[in-house]
């Protein structure tokens, strides 16, 4: 079980290294490609199925300014061949600080690989004390 | 796997109707109580384990104005003894339309019966084409 958690995180990771990366081949490599993946972006509606997921990354990673993310306050739980983490992105522009984001990430593991089925990010509009 | 995604789907609503009747008992019966669990409400950070999560749930059902949820546009997979819901929120207020909510629910089968585990809420700031 942990070395489990140690690849569900690693997998989480390696998402924000394709997002930071602006790496669109190693995002579609990170995904499920399925007709019932679901993906959030903040503020948006929810996409269902790899079509429309696979082309809001394709728009993402080409536009707009490049982004770092600093991924805390990971929570994973694996069952059986299911992961999920939550975690909170602390985003840096190249303007300084970019806003935080709550994160919500699904896997799956296929051919002993985890893969993303469902990715939900929104905007957090206030700390908690 | 029919049957089990219409529990699911059941689990779903239930957790929607207990939001709307404002049930607290039936809230906090329908969740994992474990350290673990997630939830985000739209605008928040993540709140981990279910301290904090029941404590959230008291919060809101206690509080601001009485909710009805149109929920539409539901995803469901089932994956062994996990499952997750992607949906759309439609909140109708006293007052008319509340907002749009995308949602994202994963639940875990604990006997017999499909528990949340975690939940998260987001504002849908646009209406994609």
């Amino acid at each position: 079980m942990v070395e489990q958690t140690g690849d569900v995180l690693a997998a989480n990771l390696a998402f924000y290294l394709a997002f930071e990366e602006r790496d669109l081949d190693a995002m579609a490599d990170l995904w499920d490609h399925g007709d019932d993946v679901a993906c959030t972006h903040p503020g948006w509606p929810t996409l269902h199925g790899w079509g429309k997921v696979g082309a809001s990354w394709a728009a993402l990673l080409s536009n707009g300014e490049r982004l770092q993310f600093i991924v805390a306050d990971e929570l994973v739980r694996v069952c059986g061949s299911v992961a999920w983490v939550a975690c909170t992105e602390n985003l840096l522009a190249d303007d300084g600080f970019g806003g935080t984001v709550a994160a919500l990430n699904v896997f799956e593991q296929q051919d002993d690989r985890w893969v993303i089925v469902a990715h939900h990010g929104s905007p957090v509009a206030r700390k908690m004390g």
